[in-house]
This record gives C-alpha cells, structure tokens and sequence, in this order.
C-alpha cells in the first residue's frame, strides 16, 4: 500500500484524500493543515489518518511515500520542492508553480532526485477529454482549424490570483494535451471593472503556428455558468460542453470546404457540409478518482504522468506570457518552447 | 404614401420589399437589381412595383422620393452618394460603407442635403435590444462592468468580406447604442485556417475606457450557432440569446460585491450576490418592420433616425480599427471619436 | 397547370394559398371566405386568383379541378361532400370530419367518384416524422414498446372543438403512420378547469395491442410550449421535439434488455444499455410545401395520398372514442378496425 | 445526542447515514444490514457505528431511540412495527408500507406509541417543491387548474415492485402535499411491453374533485431523464424541472381568462395572457439533509413530521387505487379519505 499525505485542507484537498482513501492501491497516511479547525472537523470523516499542522512534518515522515500538495498556488513551490528533496513522489494542484522559473527548477528537481512530479490538471483525466483526445488520435477531425474555450461564471475573487491564474490553467492544460505541439505565442485582453484591482474577466488568444489560434475566456463576472470548449476541425468538429450530464461531447459532421480549382474560385470560394450530430458514450467517472489513479500508477511503475512536470511547465508560461501581455496593453508575446 | 425604391433583390433586399409593401404609410415603387432573373422571379410577389436592372432609372424617377439599398457591401457607398444626390432619404444595409473615409462622406453629403440617412442596423430594432436600452436607461444593472457578444455559425464564406465585416457590424451597432459613448480603441485577434486567406474566424476587444471592455466574438466556422449577449452591470447582468424564442432576455439579479472597508479587505475582497432571473415579455416583432417604419417616420418627420449615419460611421470606424488591428499582429489601435 | 381553389381564409388558408401560389405545377384559381375583409386583405397579396364569398361558386366553377377547404371542423363534411360530388379532387384541413359517419360517407364517395380525397396532417409532412418512418422501415428500433406524444401550449381556447378535436389530430395521424395497424380502444382522460365548459387539458391512451400503449397529451392551459414525441423500441428510442431546430430528431442506442435464462431471472430481471445519441440531418423544408405537392401528384398520377381518406377516417374514429370514454367516466372505448 | 440506527444498507441508507452524522443533534449508533459484505464496506466510513447483520437486534438496543429502516419495500411493515413496538420513533423509506391496511396499523399504532412516524417522502423537503408550497400559501398561483407531472428516465426494472410503486410515490407525495385536500379517485393506464411482466410504463390520472385532474407519467423504459412538474393556476403556472440546477423553478404569469360577459362569450370565450418569468432563487441543500433534521426536530419536540404517517397512507391509498384499476382496464377507482 503506497503512504500518501496530503498537504493543504481547504476545498480540493479533502476531495483528494476522499480519492485517496477510495483508492484500492493507496493509503491516508496524513493530512496537514496550519488551521487547526480544519483538521478537526476531518478527523472524524478520516479516522485512519494523523493529523498535523506542519508541512515539515510530512515531509520528515518516512513512512510516507508520496504527497499530494493542495494549498495556495504561491506557496506550490516551496513545498513541492521540500517533497521532492525529502524524496517523496509528489502531486500538485494547478498550476504548478507562480512562475516558469520555479516551475523549470521543480521540473529540474524531480528529473535529477528521479521523482514522480504529477501536476493535478484534473480535466485532462475527465472522460469528455479523454473521448476528444481518442477521436484526434483516430483522425475523426482532421486538421484543427481553432478551438475556443469559455469557463466563466460568478466567482468568489480570490485574493492571491487572477481569473487568469485561477481558471485558465484548465483550459491552457486541456488544449496543450489536444494540440500536442507548443505555443508560439500569445495575446492576452483583460479587464478589471469595479475597482477590484486585478484581472477578473480575461480573453487568451494563444498562436499554435499555422494558422492555429485558441482561444481562451475566463471570467468570475458571468451571471450564468458556461463551459464550452469548441474544437474546429478540417473533418469534423465538437463541442464539449461540462454542463451537459447527458451529452457532455458532440461530434459535428461539418464543416466548410474550400474550392481549390481556380475556375470555381472566382464563383464560389468555399461551400457548407452539414451532417449528423453524434453525442458518444462517455463514462461517468470522477476525473479527480483518474489523477489519485494515475499518479498511483506512476508511482508504481517509476513512468512520467501524463501531466508531468513539463506539462505543467509549458501551461505555467503561457499564463506568465498572458501577465505580461496584459501589462503591456494587449501585445503579442512570444512563449519559449518546452 | 412615401414612394419607395429597393435596389439589390440579393437575400435581404426582399425582405426589405415585402415590409415595405406591408408598410402602411410606404408603397413598394420600384424594384431594382442586375440580375433579370431576380427580377422575373420577385415580378409575380410584386406586381404593383415597376422593375429595372438600372440603379440610375431608379434615382432619376422624380416619384420614387426614398430608395432602400441591399447590394454588396463594397457599392454602398457609391450608389448611397447618388441617391442622396438624387435627392432621396436613403436606407442603406449595413455596414454604411467599406471605409471610415467614405462613410464620413455619406454623413457629410447627408447633412449638407438634408436628407435622411439611416443604415439597417436591424438589431437595433429587436424588441430585445429595446427591451435591454430600457432597462439601461431605468438604471437596472448600474454601471456597465463587461459585454460579451458571440455571434458564430457555420456561414458561406463571402468574396467581398472578412467575418468581421459580415457579421461584427451587428454586435458593434448593438453596443455602441448600449454603451452610448465613443470607443476608445481596439485589439483585434483572427485567424484564417485551411487556406481561405481572410479572417473567418476574428475576437475584437473594444476599450470603452472606464475598464469597459466590450469583446465579439466572430465566426463562419462554428459547427454550432450560438447567439450569445451578456451584459453585466454592477447591480445586474443580462443575457440576450437570440436563439431562445421563449425568453430571448433574462436578467439575473447577481453580482459581485466589492468590499471598500479596508479591515475587511484584508479578509475577504468580494463576495457573491444571487438572486431570482426574470425574462421579462419582449414582443414577438419583426425587426425588419420596426426598421421600415421608423424610416418612414424619420422621412414624414424629418428627424434623424436611431442609427442615422454616424451611429453607421462608428461602426464603420471600429471595423476598420480591426483590420489594422488584425495587420499588426493584434496591436491596440486608438479610434478617432466621431 | 393544376387549378386549385381555396375555401377558408382564416390562419390556415392563405398558409395553403402561399404554397400552392409557389407550388410549380398549380395555379391559385380562387380565393373564398365568407367574410369580405379577409378576401380584401389578401387580393394584393395574391393578385391572379378570383375572389368569392361563395363555396358554391367554387364548386360551379368548372376551370377550377381542385379544391383545398380551410374552414372550421364542423364545416368540413358538408364542403368536402359537395366538392366530390361536383367533381373535383379534395384537400381537407384537419380533422377530416366531426365524425366518424361523416367520414365514412366522404370515403365512400371519393371512391365512388374516383375522386383524391387527402387529409392536410400535415406533421406527416414533415422531414422529422418521414425521418421516423423510414428509421422503422429499416428496423432501427425493433419492436415498438411504447410511444408518448406532448403537445401541450397555452392555447386560444376554441369555441367549436374541444382540445382533443384541435390539437390530438396531429399525434394520433403520427402514431397512426408510424405503428402501420389499427387501434383497438383507448382510455381519454379529461379535464375542464375554470368554467370553460369543454376539455381543455386531456390525455389519450390508445391500445395498439401486443402490449403496445401510445398516450397523447393536449392541453391548451400550460404556460410552456412542449412538443416532444418519445417512441421506445426494443433496440433504439427515439426523440422528436419538435421546437428544436437543430436537432429536432435523436436516436438513443439504448434500452433495457429483459433476461430470459430462468436461472438468472431470479437474480435479475433486466438490465441498462446506453450508448451514443445520433441527430441524424433533418432536411428544414416546410411541410406544408410538401403537403400541395403530393396533393398535385396523386391528382396527377389519380394515385391514393398517404393521409388519403381512410387514415383521416381512423384518426375520427380516434377522436370518436376519445368522447365517449371521456363521457363514461373514462371507461375503455374499442376502436372500429378500418 | 440523538442515538440513531440505520437498518437496510443499499443505495438509500448510507446516504441517511451520512446525513445523521453530519447532523449536528444526531449520533450515528448502529449499521444493520443482513449482507455482511455491505456491512464490512461501511464500517471504514462509520467508525463509531456499532455494525449488526440483526434488525432484532437494534430494536433491543435500549441506547438507541431512532430507527431509519431503508430495507425494501415489502420489508417496511414488519420492520416499522416491530420499531414502534420496542419503542423508537421511526423514519421509514418511502412507500411507508405495501398496502393501505399495513399503513393503516402503523398510523394506529404510532399514534397509541405516541412514536413519532415519519416517511422519508424527500422531495416535501426540497428547497424547490418547499418554495412552491410558500407561493401556494401566498395564494400567487390562484386555483389550481391542473398538475402534471413526468418522471420518466431509463431504469432498471426492480423484481418487487412495479413502476407505479416505484417512482409514482414521489410525485403523488408532493402532489398531496401541494393540494391539501385528499384524492377522489383516478384511473390508471400502465403498460408491460417487452414480456417484463409488471408495468413499467404507466401514467395516473388522480381526480381531486372541483375539475382538478392531477396526472403523473412515470416510466423506467425512457431513452431520456425528465423531470417535469408543471402547476397550472387560475394567476400563475409554474414548471418545476428537477434536472435544471441554474433554475429549478420558474414562475409563469400567465393563463388564460375565461369571459363571462354573456353578450362577449359569443364571440369569445377565453383569452390569453403572457407576462414575465421569474426564476427564484431556490437554495442548493440535499434534501435529504433537511429530512433528518426534520425527523430529529419532531423527535425532540415531539410534534407530528410534515410527512407523517397520514401522509403515508395517503400516498399508499392512491398507490393501491392505481394498481386496481390498473387489473380493470383503467376503470375509475375511488380513494378512501383519510
């Protein structure tokens, strides 16, 4: 049985150990958190576990293999360091870290101490990515053609990040995974009405090279809750939609086709293809039960999870490059390849 | 009865005939187009209205006194200059012209004439966005805070014009009349898959000042047609979907609240407001025929109409603000105040 | 040129009239109402037909070879009577009689007279329902196991039929077309709140035998408008809604398969299947266009029209029952087989 | 602290378990089920929990004052009496018994006990049907003029009880509990395709005098989920939609006016009226959060549960009726008053 800690107790943090408890293969081992309150109320749910305030303590634990690291995103770094020098696997919430240059030294770090570094970008792990990711394997969609992404709802500001920072990361992480090659560049819009003082409605527009742009919106000013991501492609196209329970994908049989033979051109550039809809089948499974899954299986087998460090890294400098198009008035900013 | 001419028999220029026809006070005088089979197949709907392939026969019939002008985009502008110089009121599909330069000379000419100019804005003649300036102007939502227009559907790519001059000129005509000051400038993102070679895909982001940024979201390429409008405002938001015909409008009583107590601030920033939706009753008329009546009544009245040619200018000047934008790689471009 | 006279210019009529103005194999001969200001209304719209107030002038006219009757229900027998019995071929709105002996004589007579008789149900028109038959024609579904059909809006309560006559009609053609045999009986079931003094909310229960019910639910009083027809097979189920313009149909691979092996029966009876829902592409012809030209075939080719006379006579003797077991307490009624 | 005991461990009881120990008066005392596997997955969740495979044996508990008994249908009677026999307050799993004469003797018997008895009827508790009750009691609806309400989905066939007994208790509890006057009758129609043997389609049609016809369509043969409660009033209807999470609830004004001006009633008899639709904000707790405390709240003040054994029978009473008339054809059955 792997000995699994898990460090940081507010909303996501006992969804994971919940996950880790279920898990056939996995142990609570200890859950840590500095307010005290917060332990006390999940002692009762986690009888099995010890509790304790220090991170430190975890990481000094040698029973303990691996640890899941679910506190604020500034302080991702300084633990998942400390995890991954005390030797321990570790599984960090999104984003990895609040900077490329940290990302880069856990990335470092984990490569050298020969470490499982997973970054919990949960959606990929959700059978709605999963199916789109299998039909662009299959070549269902041939060539993407844009992909766009709305995630915007009433949020609770949060005081350490940005919409950006808070919500994009899911998209960033999603279309990173579908796209399968880096990002050239980016554009970013945002705004920041009544006086909050940071971004809370934001607009990416990431460059993929060829004609490829993907687009991302975010908002925690949305009156309604909308989860779109729509993907274009040459052959078919979808619509994944996160709202939907039963018909989460959409597979569209259509399309534009453009006129290649110059006599036709000067009539008609480019005609409609209409066909049917098809919503695939799509399990009903807990995303997050996949990561606890998954990073027990890397573990296991010493292999680099799907969301692995770089992974993590490539999705945390498309959101510095998105800060710093921000800042200077929307300008086209270049992202360092992996 | 005001003699009307409609010249350009395409898609929208029946339409237009038939509300004309329809029109109490107005009566259809003349039907105009190139094409000799157009004209044959609308002779039998119309058998009252003369026929012509000729614009100039139309602007030379001393008893045609208002011409309706539905051809491509790229001839508005000439064949609007003649019929003002003819000494018509003029009704002119939308956009007003292909450039900034030429619209300012439409408006220029119109006034020096005295004659009515008005563009066929035809949202703005929804009952939804009536219901919507309303509700603005009864001080509903507060200050303006966000807009967010998507306008995307799978759409015959056109010879003559990108996406955003197709169909942006909807979204920048509805928000212009909305937000009722001059935009600032604007960064526009496109892109162009699968070697068609203009824009069918386009986000224009507008600066309204004030950290007013009002986004729209462009595209031929969807597989799904989605009509989606928000507004929020600081006291409530709004969603116009022109696709729900049994409640096109909803108003959320939701928001965000920002926190000014600085002991408080250091705890929480923002919290949540949630309240009930309504969809208030919004009239099941035709846009198309409130515009016709409204031009009929600017003639009779001579009063300038709700979207005369500078509400058409700005709108002109924000499409051409987009393709600078889109030619230097998104950059910010200021536009000129009207 | 097919002559066609049109008797009833109320909502339906000049629906008819349009279609048949449009149709390329007819010729609107003539227009007929009782009331003087319906016929005037619609002489500018349709400047080549003869106007008359009288159906017996329609009737005389011997240059006119078919007629189309639009009138209220209780009308039709008496119209339709005397159209076959001067000779021409009958087009009758829905339902074809007041009751089952009228219909019964208007059958035998277009069959004496070797005249078409064909009932305007329109829903079978429609691409969705002909998508559904020929679904069932190639054993998409397997056996039927049940159907249910809602149509229910908030309605102008009518002063001469009951919500039964006006709105079951449509669904009960539907069924009839779809099972392809005679009911046996039905249960109806009604209500009349509000002092209305006629059903304006009613359900139908019909049994087609071999466990097969199809229900039908009318009403006049809901505030919202459904149109959903559900019919479950023992391999697919199907969903018809018909205010869904982009996906009005779905198929469903799903079901529930019973367990014949008695050893496993006692430990379970049946079991789930779910798997992917397919819109299929519907074509958007309007089905009224469809209903005058099949009406313009069968008199061409003297050929019997699928909604001929003996299927608007099974829907009467429907609706027939329907009254009785609503008279009786809600007694089960048998249906006379055709 | 309130010692509770939860006896019938499938899908229902650890969810009433967990609800009793987050319950801040309740104290989660013993497990009891006769699987000792399903004892043997809970005791990890429910550490405090004594586990016991014998009902006996929680009745002889004298430490423990409540049962929730969540054991099959045709187990209830038994075991509900043998609670209120040894003394507990009981909360039974809905149907309360599987006759009417059963749930009689557990009402005489309760009320001699003085034992609280209460039947887990979990929608009476949820924030929706709670808040249609409290515009009821407002008298905004005005008359009731019909209910109608389809729970219908794709389920699988249970071997002890029909569909009627299956789901129909759901809807015939709030029904019950919306009307506030008891049932006369109703007739029942109900199928059995596909050689499953018991109804698994049926639609009641329950009569509550004065032209208030209240119908329930269940169904377990569903290819879709539906969940619509429609309450149509002489002011206001409202559409009660389960599956919509954003708003659960919405309110019409809307109806249609009868005219009892007799010189006006010749020419028309109703109107319509459209007005707005108000989506009230509807609080998100798991109903059956709010049934324990309720149970808990009754027990310690010893006061009658809005779902109390009256209820119960009330809902049996019709149950029974719907399967009577079900075996004779659909004939109208009469209910007994309470």
């Amino acid at each position: 049985m792997l000995r699994i800690g898990v460090i940081g107790l507010g909303y996501w943090g006992p969804l994971i150990a919940r996950n880790v408890l279920a898990a056939p293969d996995a142990e609570l081992a200890v859950l840590c958190d500095i307010d005290p309150a917060r332990l006390e109320r999940l002692a009762a749910l986690y009888p099995g576990a010890r509790l304790t305030q220090s991170a430190a303590d975890v990481f000094e634990d040698g029973s303990v293999e691996a640890v899941a690291i679910a506190t604020p995103a500034l302080t991702h770094y300084s633990l998942a360091r400390k995890g991954l020098q005390s030797g321990k696997d570790v599984l960090v919430e999104k984003p990895l870290a609040a900077s490329a240059k940290q990302a880069e030294d856990l990335v470092t770090l984990a490569e050298r101490e020969r470490r499982v570094l997973m970054v919990d970008h949960v959606f990929l792990f959700s059978p709605a990515v999963q199916k789109l990711a299998g039909l662009l394997r299959d070549d269902e969609f041939g060539d993407i053609h844009f992909i766009d992404s709305v995630r915007v709802n009433l949020g609770i500001v949060q005081r350490d990040v940005s919409v950006v920072w808070d919500l994009a990361p899911h998209d960033l992480s999603i279309i990173d995974y579908l796209v399968g090659r880096p990002a050239r560049g980016l554009v970013a819009v945002g705004s920041s009405p009544g006086a909050i003082g940071m971004p809370t409605v934001a607009y990416l527009h990431v460059d993929y090279g060829d004609d490829l742009l993907a687009s991302v919106h975010v908002s925690w000013l949305s009156p309604v809750k909308i989860r779109h991501f729509l993907l274009g492609g040459s052959r078919k196209s979808a619509l994944y939609n996160d709202l939907d329970p039963s018909e989460p994908v959409k597979i569209y049989d259509r399309g534009v086709d453009v006129t290649t033979d110059p006599e036709r051109r000067r009539e008609i550039l480019v005609s409609y293809r209409t066909g049917a809809v098809v919503s695939p089948k799509v399990d009903k499974i807990e995303p997050l039960c996949n990561v606890v899954a998954h990073f027990c299986a890397c573990i296991a087998s010493r292999q680099r999870p799907l969301t692995d460090g770089r992974h993590g890294l490539r999705v945390v400098r498309l959101l510095e490059a998105a800060d710093l198009s921000l800042a200077r008035d929307s300008r086209y900013v270049e992202v360092e390849a992996a």
